[in-house]
């Protein structure tokens, strides 16, 4: 393996976390890829466990992916085991067995259905992964449980990861408080469509699947959806919400839909946990310096918005020029104009540090550079881009793209 | 400026010019950008040639794009204006005043229609290119025209550009044998929408417009668009092939089809032209070390083996793995899968080097490493996927990305 990397600048410190009833969790050392750290975590959920998840829309995806896929419709979950450093992608009838394989030891030991067991692995593509490795390792996991263990699986989901990552927050949801607690892993490999990462989040609301699936698919669109590190989408992604029930808030009907006023609160939770573990992805983007936030306004829809905010956030033109601390817009023109989507040179208008530089297809008069300058020295610099067609608006975030990355990436494997 | 860039270690010599007749041309230091070097190019054409363009897609074109694209229907050119180091683009009025009073001096010095002036301008976006430069620089330059001035107007349109870039060939064309000879720049901002690079071919035969077209817009896209760099499109791309027809062929009517065997052996020299301009673009790819090419086979259609060629020569993952000599082909498999095109992973074939890596979903029985990790260490590094559902094909080329990419990029306007 490459020497360990130094913690992204960017990096946040742990939120305090505290423990969701009817979770117990732990990590332990597998010894799958890397060596003297934990690359194995266990979660188990108490009976009655909701579930929800979306996951890689790849056309490749990795043997888990599809397990979960096929097990998510029955709606319940006890078990999610995660693997670190070997993705269990393109790995054929191989694939498949160490999924069989592992969730039936798990579900033993859990004394549930092995439909009720999640897996996800994340790592290298096209590796046949060890499952006797896995199953030696549960047992002695699984005795180790416990409901603070959520520092450990955090860490033991780490790929590429400088920094672990986890959000908490809490929200009142039919006469109860309920809290949601999530944890998440990805530097590279980063582009939406879904998550581009793994995501656990865990509530102990009470909420049938039906309605827990809504509102995941709903706020993953612009949260984990709206971020990108490098373009390249992982055959890997996935995002799950389980919801144990322990906060005995008032049922909630299985057709209540996402703008009942019931949810509001619970989904503006799920929304900023999302949101929080979607940016510290990007705060870990591999070889990041700066966080890059595109807000585009003016497009003839929202659609069009994030896909001309995604043109310029994945641009490596764009890119570079943020990592030399060059406020080259004429680079943020080219990515609108290469996009395909509609767009008017002469009603174009780009502000950077909410400084605006150039408007309806030409430089402002007088334009001077000195506070923009001075933007693109901090850590956090904000893009915005109108073009005065429409109502269509989108919010992303990227990073820049720096030698760390070329680093990282030449030697992955090695 | 930044210092000048080592040779690119791809870099090919010119091959040796002939000229063309009827075309004359040269170079000159007009100080629009650049210090102590040609910056500006002029080409005066006999009259009667005929001219067939293809420009940039984006939707935020230069204003020489626009003036090329507004003359090109009369079909006849009489002079061509290059500048490098400033590319007139999202400049409003004062960018279109520079084209229409270049292109009167111009017209003035060589005695024909400002409508038969064609105009190119390649550099950063954004920035007034101021015009009394160009006027000033244009009568000397004008009285110095000759027909061996090739390599001086190959060197005169560089940006970041580190060697120049010709091609010629012959061909017979109805009783006479004809030449092509052109040149071309590109180094970053380079993927196909058309050229992203500015390309100028000239040719001895005489070809009515519409025919010489039909001829370009054809051969373009097995050629520049298929060519790749960083996946940023240009604003100001362009090829243009002009025809004197001072090689006296005997006419060819101008509703001959691209498929008429009277045009075979000149479409195949034009084809073999544009191809060797596209691949030295690509051997000059901004921090260049290793040459890709990428053929996908078994796809539903050209146009989809395309989009998934494009999707693996454009994913910053393959090309920092392949930089960094690592046979990682676990990453073509995830730039197939991400790129919303029809596959099936289970009937995926990856081959790098000619060794079949990955079969069928898996990795093949046995595979041994060696020989391909041999191949990546090679300057040329080749590609196949079969994507086993159908006869659509294409064949494209790209460049790996590194640590030279980034320095270039991080202060080109520094």
């Amino acid at each position: 393996m490459a020497p360990a990397l130094p913690v992204s600048p960017l990096a946040r410190p742990l939120p305090e976390l505290g423990s969701i009833r009817g979770v117990r969790l732990g990590a332990a050392a597998a010894g799958i890829r890397y060596q003297n750290r934990t690359d194995l975590v266990l979660a188990e959920f108490i009976a009655g466990t909701t579930v929800a998840g979306v996951f890689t829309k790849s056309k490749c995806p990795g043997a888990p992916v599809d397990w979960c896929r096929d097990i998510l419709p029955d709606g319940e979950a006890r078990v999610l085991v995660v693997n670190a450093g070997n993705a269990n992608v393109f790995t054929g009838k191989a694939g498949r067995e160490t999924c069989t394989v592992t969730a039936d030891a798990a579900a033993q030991l859990a004394g549930c259905s092995p439909r009720n067991v999640y897996l996800a692995s994340t790592g290298v593509i096209g590796e046949i992964l060890p499952h006797e490795r896995i199953t030696a390792a549960l047992p002695a996991l699984h005795a180790s449980l416990s409901e603070t263990g959520w520092e450990a699986a955090a860490r033991g989901i780490m790929t590429t990861d400088t920094f672990p990552k986890a959000a908490i927050r809490t929200a009142t949801l039919n006469g109860a408080t309920v809290t949601l607690q999530g944890i998440a892993k990805g530097s590279g490999m980063i582009a939406p469509d879904m998550a581009t990462m793994l995501g656990f989040i865990t509530t102990d609301a009470a909420i049938p699947a039906p309605v827990l699936q809504r509102l995941l698919s709903e706020e993953i669109k612009t949260t984990f959806n709206c971020i990108t590190v490098d373009s390249d989408t992982s055959t890997s992604d996935m995002a799950l919400l389980f919801a144990t029930g322990t906060a005995e808030n008032a049922a909630i009907d299985e057709n209540t839909t996402t703008d009942a006023p019931i949810l509001g609160a619970f989904k503006a939770a799920l929304h900023s946990v999302l949101k929080e573990l979607a940016l510290l992805v990007i705060r870990d983007g591999e070889g990041v310096t700066k966080l890059i936030t595109i807000q585009v306004s003016g497009a003839v829809s929202d659609d069009s918005a994030w896909r001309v905010a995604m043109a310029i956030g994945n641009s490596p033109l764009v890119k570079t020029a943020i990592a030399g601390e060059d406020a080259n817009w004429g680079r943020v023109v080219m990515a609108v104009g290469k996009c395909g989507e509609p767009a008017d040179r002469d009603t174009l208008s780009v502000s950077i540090g909410g400084v605006c530089i150039a408007h309806n297809g030409t430089v402002v008069a007088g334009y001077d550079e000195t506070p923009v300058v001075n933007h693109m020295k901090g850590q956090e610099i904000e893009i915005e881009v109108s073009l005065g067609l429409g109502n269509g608006s989108a919010r992303i975030w990227s990073c820049d793209l720096t030698h760390g990355y070329i680093d990282i990436n030449g030697s992955y494997r090695s």
